[in-house]
């Protein structure tokens, strides 16, 4: 019947929010809160409003609600490097997270060798309730802080000390320390790092724990390669250097991805046998190290974990500017597979 | 000095594109193509603009140029499975080429095993310039249709033959043909195929066309095996089904990552020889298919093109609801590696 109302060229109007109400007999604010995640409404009336709305073509229009509430329920994601398997996987899981509590993830590329600042400007453009940062590449605290001012901002994976921002993140202290003594029990007393962007925390954090954990031991480091990059083919040539100095039985690499170009490389471009004479290990746990070619021995990121405690932030609002900003270095653990084993 | 101007607990008022423009003698016209990406202004002024916009700690508003625009410029794109590697590539690269032309990715995940209209109705509710779908899941012409209503959609990868939508792929058909082509030159004979989810039109594109090229060759079709998804894991469980039947001297799988859980599978679990005893072809070229000890056949798809055609339909407005609907399908590259080989 409403049918026949509407203007002759077919088009209806869309219905509203106060004429939904008004049909089904409830108040317009019951019509909101059906429609938001978490809202309080007993199951049964939301039912009967989101079915009602739907017979008659009701959507609640998003932007309308965020200029009333001034949220737009959508999280802004900074993410620069999803060619290493463990950022899609960390995207994937904080993406349905954040679906869980009705926010969307709004995802900001920043390319490589571009201006990060200008990329960034577009971020400040758009109204976002939160911003986190899963960038493998290192953005100055005071960056930072400017394209997130006045926002909810988390930085996953990477810490700043120098600046008041939130940090999640693996214990990497723990996990490299964890290596240093894997390697050690095995009997390996010449060992060797490699890093990926050598001044990221997250290199840092592993590479200080690793070397001093050596010391500690009593191991010998025979050396430190700076691989430039966390890829497949960095992992490649930092391998061939350190097998090309012969005298090294073990290697850390700071990520997986590094550690399995390493694995290939030793294998096939310098005859080594691993684990039997170079072991090696990597940090991340990405699906590639459980294949059994690379049967690769690493440190596990606690993704789910690390998730948990960022949507958590964003729900309780603890990650809200004037809030005081922490530092959450989750525990992980470590996989023991076949690229590492005793000295023969 | 015009610090001295704001209110008196010291937070200033932002300043108007109009404040500006009066400010540096230009238009207001003039500020607002400085900050739109592809507007026609002379690089000396924008630079200049931008430049007095930063001291001035100006930023153009996106919601209210939003609003007087009606343009978002957001596209949204609807994924659902991020750990086939094939996936985070394309994201990555589409959503650099959005970048390049002013565009923000807005991703929508969509979850396995729950309703997938309710996640779709988030999508509905935003105000997003256009749709991309490169979900995995095969989302019928009904759905798309309601998800996109009176939005600019494109698919990618994935072909609706019964509705008006817009689809961008890799020629599937040119691709199983040119590996059921390398196979014959092989010597091989008998020759079986494994699909993903099997009733995907990429799948089904694919299946077709490779059966097909083998009857007119006068190949036998040793084996269909059907794996359920695109996964490592899946691509194991099938090889070992084709294994067992002693009877295939190749195999298809639908896609790279099923290739290599299969090649895995061959050598560790069944002691086959890849490619002498099994020939092993995939499909999409992901990183991991050159890894030597891979080395997988494989016929490339094409993502730059795809992301060329996407983006250009975006640019002149082809995918426009209105305008008549394309299904454009790009010719990709057959790869030659090691896990092929000659019968011996």
């Amino acid at each position: 019947m409403a049918r026949g109302v509407g203007p002759s060229d077919g088009k209806r109007r869309p219905i509203t929010a106060r004429e939904l109400a008004r049909m089904i007999g409830v108040s317009q604010s019951a019509v909101s809160r059906a429609f938001t995640p978490g809202a309080s409404i007993a199951p049964e009336l939301r039912e009967k409003i989101l079915k009602f709305a739907e017979e008659q073509d009701y959507h609640p229009n998003a932007i309308a609600s965020m200029l009333s509430k001034s949220r737009t329920n959508i999280v802004g994601i900074v993410v620069s490097d999803m060619s290493n398997p463990f950022y899609p996987a960390l995207i994937q899981k904080l993406s349905q997270g954040l679906q869980r509590i009705g926010l969307q993830s709004l995802l900001f590329n920043i390319t490589k060798g571009s201006n990060i600042e200008e990329q960034l400007s577009a971020l400040r453009r758009y109204n976002v309730d939160a911003v986190i940062v899963i960038s493998a590449t290192m953005l100055s605290g005071a960056t930072l802080h400017w394209a997130t001012e006045g926002r909810a901002a988390i930085l996953i994976n990477r810490v700043v000390d120098d600046a008041d921002i939130n940090c999640v993140c693996c214990d990497n202290v723990e996990g490299a320390r964890a290596i240093a003594d894997h390697f050690h029990e095995l009997g390996r007393r010449r060992v060797a790092y490699v890093s990926g962007l050598s001044h990221t925390t997250t290199n840092l954090e592993r590479q200080n724990a690793f070397i001093t954990r050596v010391a500690e031991l009593g191991m010998t480091l025979t050396g430190r390669v700076d691989a430039g990059e966390y890829s497949y083919d960095a992992g490649r040539r930092a391998a061939l250097e350190i097998a090309a100095k012969n005298n090294t039985d073990a290697i850390f690499f700071a990520n997986d991805i590094l550690a399995i170009g390493g694995i290939d490389a030793l294998r096939e471009d310098s005859g080594r046998r691993v684990p039997e004479d170079i072991s090696v290990a990597g940090f991340d746990d990405i699906p590639m190290a459980s294949w059994p070619h690379y049967a690769l021995t690493t440190f596990r990121q606690p993704l789910d974990e690390i998730v948990t405690v960022v949507v958590g932030m964003l729900e309780d609002g603890s990650c809200q500017p004037g809030q005081p900003s922490s530092i959450k270095r989750i525990s992980g653990g470590l996989i023991v597979r076949q690229s590492t084993g005793p000295l023969e």
